[in-house]
């Protein structure tokens, strides 16, 4: 593929700034070695395996998935590939299940149903996959209720066939702030995980690996007891929400899409080329609204969207771009803005340095 | 590739009911015809040209696109393409021009701007390009706002080299009910448009074709005074916004995604593998709320929704599902949902009879 210079790119185009993801990935990095803890990657955020590859050359000690598609594709660069989802049907575990041999697999479910899939399938499929239960700590979204619960279903990997117990599993979407506040704090779901652990020691089931955290949470991370491994996705490339809860600055922001103003025919606003099939209609959590922000002028705002366009609220600015202008937007949320481009363009310098397929999108081939 | 059964199908999968869409593609022909209206479906909504040509057998008349890359791919099957989309930039000015010759391309625009660097790209590419006037009729998303603008603009076009003045084009997506509504009704609209009809024809700029439309207000297209031409794009599969609205019945509702339960450990819900990577996240505006609801159980609503999980309400039944167990959910929003899969299986009578790739999802290949 001939390589288009910036100027030239249609729009909408989604942007990566290299040496910003390179600083976010040392960042991380050196985090994690501070505190003696593992970092794996969820990979969903990019589901790129060059950018996993860059993740792991970074110091990343394997990778987190999603989806049994995004470990097929994963599986080209990564020996160790952490499902963090539940393996349940029979054509998830079929694909899980003709991964390379070479590839040490592990999930985590919350269910008998989904262990007894999982056992039988490994089994039939000669391999070993390791199994984290995976607990609610206060998110009720999935994971098991109750430490007697964990300890049940510990017990019941333990006597599995094809299957290994290693450890717990979480994810506290529901604390997005990293600083200390009330409600959902990190406190109380430090108080919930001990009385999981507690339990689970004392029925002989102490986990290897404790497995939990976010980007929202990331630099507070060591404040959780027992933690042994870290999995944050969006960090590599962050984006507004992120910003918007003080887990990164905005020039930490690495992510962008770039877009062309199409029209300024109705006064106050510019719509520009970027709508929700671009940045994903992701209301998010920032005080000003909207769904995403220049990134040169963050008090810019996409104040509405629809499918193919967006529109930029000028009534808080001077600034009056012409039809045919180009701007840069950071989305609220990376991973479904991310989800929504066939490929992603690796900037350095202002200056198109190559392209990577986002190779993990969809569920795969049937 | 191998047809694989509905029961083996690997989840998510976009499901399309074949006889819905038969039922939904006759009876938009047969009020067309009764009103004397040509239909021009809007491909964004399925992106596939399999099912425009689909349309076309129905009696379309040509199609509608969103985007250059949507043209190219409907090229394949349609002769006549209308971009309903201000085509600004030196890059897609050039992937439209790529089009086949025999391709008779007219594009919808509102600025002076959008229309100087059309006409210098269609007479550098050796062709004439059909042009109509974008209206802004209350939406206030883009159009020209004022019927002397759409004069002055109409005349530019008339006096610009290698396009051609072809009439009037708008969006009414503010007006969502099909029936008579306080506010933003149709009939407001219909006296804006006389304005700007009144304006055009006393300027000698009498417009041929009037095209206007969508899906929510398809059935009383006939209201509008002077239309030539509708566009419904969503009304091919429908969703769940439009039978809140009532222009579709449930049973008119011809997309629905298969999911499987994947967790039931928190009380009062369970969890499906469709989250807002393949319903979309699209709050909606039917008052109980939620991303979507099961198309054999619409009481039970998708309540909230990430990327790979959504959550079944289950506070309101005495039904509950068990890990394993699939459904099918009708998301709010069917454009923004099939724009998430590769692949939309076709059924017919429970079986799956095959498979449409989603030609037309992205901006093509660069």
């Amino acid at each position: 593929m001939e390589r288009p210079s910036l100027e030239h790119l249609e729009t909408p185009a989604a942007l990566v700034d290299l040496e910003r993801v390179d600083t976010n990935l040392r960042r991380v990095d050196a985090y994690a070695r501070q505190h003696g803890l593992r970092w794996r990657p969820h990979t969903k955020t990019h589901k790129v395996p060059e950018l996993a590859a860059l993740q792991l050359r970074a110091g990343a000690s394997g990778v987190t998935v999603a989806t049994p598609h995004e470990a097929e594709v994963m599986a080209s660069i990564a020996r160790d590939v952490f499902l963090a989802y539940s393996p349940v049907g029979a054509a998830r575990l079929e694909r899980l299940m003709r991964l390379p041999a070479t590839v040490q697999l592990s999930v985590g479910l919350d269910s008998l149903e989904a262990l007894e899939g999982l056992s039988a399938a490994a089994k039939k499929a000669g391999r070993t996959v390791g199994v984290l239960v995976e607990l609610d700590l206060g998110m009720r979204r999935v994971g098991v209720q109750l430490p007697a619960d964990a300890v049940a279903l510990a017990r019941a990997i333990r006597e599995a066939e094809a299957v290994e117990y290693c450890g717990i599993t979480f994810y506290p979407g529901h604390v997005r702030s990293p600083v200390k506040e009330q409600g959902s704090s990190l406190l109380e779901l430090s108080t919930h995980l001990t009385g999981f652990l507690e339990a689970l020691s004392g029925g002989g089931l102490l986990p290897q690996v404790v497995s939990g955290g976010s980007t929202p949470t990331l630099w507070r991370s060591h404040e959780v007891p027992g933690l042994t491994e870290i999995r944050p996705g969006i960090n590599i490339f962050n984006d507004r929400n992120t910003a918007a809860v003080g887990a990164c600055t905005w020039e930490e922001c690495a992510y962008s899409v770039l877009a062309t103003v199409v029209s300024t025919s109705v006064p106050g606003q510019a719509v520009i080329d970027a709508g929700s099939k671009a940045l994903a209609k992701e209301e998010g959590f920032t005080p000003s609204g909207g769904y995403g922000a220049l990134l040169e002028r963050p008090d810019v705002v996409i104040r509405s969207i629809s499918e193919e366009h967006g529109l930029l609220d000028l009534t808080g600015t001077e600034w009056r771009p012409r039809v045919g202008d180009r701007v840069r937007v950071v989305p609220n949320h990376v991973c479904a803005s991310v989800n929504l481009h066939e490929r992603l363009w690796a900037v350095r310098d202002g200056a198109v340095e190559g392209a990577w397929t986002v190779a993990g999108r969809g569920w795969g081939a049937p």
